[in-house]
């Protein structure tokens, strides 16, 4: 409604601006008995962290979490996760000047001309430090989603021009997390590595795109129309800042096929249930999940905070002037978007697991020991 | 939730299968004082409606809306609009043999693996029958946001291999209703429709594409995050039946684009307002509008319903058999894709606008004659 | 959000006016599986009619119910269950005095307010006709609620100052639908039948209450706090026409309480699991269940449309008039609204359960035949 | 949806237990414009906090709020308003006995059977130390209802036996905080702390009640139906812990009423515009506001925590056992709820507000200086 919310039964509620006190996340709906410690969030958004490598910004940020609630012993209690993560190298100093002159392509313009104000410190609510959040809640539905068979990923799969080649799940589970660039084709990493490096120092920036793949999501899942599996994920991807495209299975190329040549007959499986002899489909048929890997990909404008010259208008002075945007900015962004679009896939995949029924919404099955009768709590007394 | 509801002032909730006695569409969060009539619906639905032309399925469905509330003397009361639009030519019969044996890439599968049981008579509820009920609603939104300087169209751009030239604006305005295709370049148009015959003649089908456009929506409309005017239209399109692809502005072509040449710097526009030079960006920046038209595209696949003979496995009797999908079934889907596209951009439009208050969801501000007061209601007395 | 639907997972949308074309039901997430029949809606609606007895309106209403979608074959299919019920005997000419002059207590004034308008055809929108509606949608949540072992049941306690004695649980399931103000108490019922004839007769009317209660209602049901059973309870009754008051367990008068004399002891139950000795709470602590039965009591003040001369003024010519509201109303609320205050428990109960997993929103366990595997669906070679 | 939750424009998303780390509260879809800071809060939050005199708990909680978000130069910017309250007397340990062993009418076994675990230490997640969050978010909400006239007071009205006099609103507004009951009686006042006392000296405790009024709320809020004011202030009210009645106007008396009795003529207002004669209805006729003050009562049962000898059974052990609940507990509940009901109140009004465009969800109208223009952000240089 008012955006700061996603979710229906795993709500996540976010907070918090770039250069603010504190981002934090409401993990509202998580089942009791998962257990859930701060170091296995923090591995999540370390991924996600700035300053990992030459190629991403160099603010200095922890990125550390602290939980709040909804943990007891080391277990989720089925009452909200809150967690706070607070921004230590916030320098909202060097914004002043686009206070009323706002950067090229970015949100100042529009958040301003919508709340008549706008945090102007970095994008203020509009930046993509935001994402912090989110990797935060998809950390505990990875957790979850893992427990259940359920596993994400996604890689880089093309910088400017520089494309991966053919990779295997396999390459992309394995090589991915290995390269700067998080692309799962080694040689085409070691490219995308210099044209984002060679842009930067030219002094602008370069756009990109991801590959994302769930597999072990179970077939039957998702719901009509409205809160399809693509419609949902739809809305998930396209709200991670600088999206400008998504599609599942064959996606824009599907306009040049033919009913027949992308129709995927039936077969029995090896436990003799139906099943498309291929995957062109991307996981989804009628909005529902065939049980195939659902599949897709996804591309991310080039930054636009460059230190290249660019033009504004002041709005205050009514005069136009010139702008260098001279920060700590990543000169592309699909690396680090990597673990935020697998956290809203992770996010969105739960949320559809718990409204079927398929993961209990209050608590999960192989929740251990204490859990194993009704009503019994985690006593100090019997650990 | 259920996938059978949409928006969240402007709330469209919806029922219906292909082939069962009725399709309805519940319309709640209408402001009072909108001019509404059956014959303006109508006319929305009859752009949709099959057996249009030689390219479209030969289902004879009148399509007739009925309203059942909401509307008293011809204005809106703000109180629900109930709509029923009956199925007059359901022959859910010559569906038998897929009850247990899926047809290939259809939802048959997918919805019996949810639901344990579907509604076999054609796609059930998956089909696209469904969207009549969105055009319905659609229409409405489109009244309400004419009268307040929203315009938005769509029209064919690809079909297979055959490409619209470029046009403009108002060429999509004037040209796109004027042909089968609904395309906006009369040339292509033609092409376009020889093409769909073609595969048509063969027994298969082909996909194809759309381009969209809203020209008069305000600046600063949106919300942060989850809610972006991207994330709301990216559910929106691809609940569409058989969208594999949505991208707004530049779309995917920007994982190619630097940030210079992306980037748009920013000018006074004639009342000394910040605008950007260009509108690569299409129309959205941090996720809420410029100001500047909202523009993009989306891919439907091709109709899975082809004669041509295809494989498929009976789950009851374990035996693969060969199927062939006879029936009135549309070539491509785009072309009466087209009001589908624009109903649910003008359904997501008119709930932003709703949400901001630009538009009051009480009751409109232009509401004629009786509305001039706050309390006073249209009488039999005072016509 | 627009005040025309309830439930989270169970969700019910509305539309209708006391003298439109047609009330209107969509069933939205209602499980497979389900056996459905208008009859057995209709068995509900019948309750709930006008006409019934001498202090009932004597509006001939037939409240026969459409079923437009969502059932194939006997079963519900898990998409959504579309109904209507047409209004036969609508007569709203004789409410255009009141068009510009509003029936004292009534909401014709501030729905005019609201939405500078309304349909002034009796109570327009606001009409307890609406809740022929919530009837409909409560008959489909009470067949699987009592499949699940549940069972809702009110009845009348107190009209003016005649109050029911005390009354079991059987004489409550027995007795109420014996006489015609639906009180288990057969004496207080013969009482109460004649306070309001004789209200009645004196062109008054005169207000009442009921007592509701669920039994089979699992332990542990519910939610934290925004989302209690009494918060979503406190919704749903308050939602009915004409409710001032609602209370559970001991309710109002818990406030001459000490915690000593109202708290109660635990004991293990016949299976070993602790249950409170008694039920002055009222099936409910912390705000989820206990187990024991969910009971309270809710108010209803006297219809306001009385034949005794009243007061009103006119907004359109200024000036003052008498007003006497003749037409079909009934004299005493509580006797019709038994099935209404059941309808909205049934629902809230059945969404509580859906929420907690206890039946599953896909499809139900005990569906039969053709729903023993996964993605059998209901063959018309089978039955 | 999973009860952390509340409101639809103005959205409050709640974390914390009464012994955890902290408590958290994000208010997301306030106005830009407010001119808020911590004080402000901390105002209303020493209203609710503990050790305040003797007949509340002494637990030593400063209940400091931090704001980590949402505000810039001391006005919020229209982003999600992130804060949090820190646990400072966190004494877990002493509820180690009651881990498997539900104190009576407690949410302890209730919250265990949902599930299967809780946070054991005080009443975790059912604790009304989760109301300051309550609190914490309304006084937001208080700030811009009282920019628009409205105003929400309530004062305790009863404890055990003894019942304020009459009392006027200038009464409630001027005395109620003069004394550590907050009733608007200062002879009642001196009798209920005396009442209070002698429970609590006895080792037991007492239940109460609260009158609520709201005024300047303007005519025409509210909609339809689920929606009305009466349903979600039920919602609302009955989320506050141990609420087991609400009522409005008349409330529970109104069925000994008669029609003639309980309705209110119309007449003209001092502008002319149509007022009923009096306010039994309680500012709300069929389900919208009639401008009229919205008021009714709400009772609390005794605080459950009492030192008196109780039984309960351990379900670890199977056995019973004796329990004396010694800590520090508030002998009545309203005394301290009073803040908390008028935080409800706030919060669901200016939800309504909100909804009915008269408080507009991006901005306040009468934000100051630099909010003159449409997207003039506050700027560091224009102080």
């Amino acid at each position: 409604m008012n955006g700061n919310q996603f979710g229906r039964l795993f709500q996540v509620t976010t907070y918090g601006e770039s250069h603010g006190k504190a981002m934090g996340v409401t993990v509202s709906g998580c089942p009791a008995g998962l257990e859930l410690t701060e170091a296995a969030i923090q591995k999540e958004l370390d991924r996600r962290k700035p300053g990992q490598s030459m190629i991403t910004t160099s603010r200095g940020e922890p990125d550390a979490v602290t939980i709040n609630s909804g943990v007891q012993d080391g277990y989720t209690t089925g009452t909200p996760i809150g967690m706070v993560i607070e921004n230590k190298d916030a320098r909202s100093g060097k914004y002043e000047p686009y206070v009323t002159a706002p950067r090229p392509s970015h949100g100042d313009f529009t958040y301003s001309a919508k709340f008549g104000t706008r945090n102007w410190g970095g994008g203020g609510r509009s930046s993509a430090r935001e994402t912090v959040n989110w990797v935060a809640a998809g950390a505990v539905a990875k957790l979850i989603n893992e427990q259940h068979g359920i596993t994400v990923k996604a890689h880089v799969n093309q910088i400017g021009d520089v494309k991966a080649g053919d990779v295997t799940w396999e390459d992309i589970l394995e090589n991915t997390e290995e390269n700067d660039v998080r692309c799962a084709d080694p040689d085409a990493a070691e490219k995308m590595r210099e044209e984002a490096d060679r842009y930067q120092k030219e002094g602008d920036s370069i756009g990109g795109s991801i590959y994302f793949e769930a597999r072990g999501v179970p077939r039957g899942l998702g719901a009509p129309r409205f809160d399809s599996v693509p419609s949902r994920l739809g809305q998930a991807l396209f709200s991670i800042p600088a999206t400008t495209h998504v599609e599942f299975g064959l996606g824009k190329e599907a306009r040049e096929w033919t009913g027949k040549d992308r129709n995927e007959d039936w077969q029995f499986d090896d436990d003799g249930d139906p099943e498309p002899v291929g995957n062109k489909h991307g996981g989804v048929q009628g909005g529902i999940t065939t049980g195939q890997p659902i599949w897709g990909e996804a591309t991310w404008h080039a930054p636009t905070s460059i230190p290249k010259k660019q033009i504004t208008v002041d709005w205050e002075t009514g005069e136009e002037k010139e702008i260098q945007v001279v920060g700590r900015h990543d000169p592309v962004l699909p690396p680090r978007a990597v673990p935020v679009v697998e956290a809203m896939l992770n996010l969105t995949i739960l949320d559809f697991m718990l409204l079927s029924g398929r993961i209990n919404a209050d608590r999960l099955d192989n929740a251990p020991g204490k859990y194993d009768t009704e009503y019994h709590p985690r006593s100090p007394h019997n650990e």
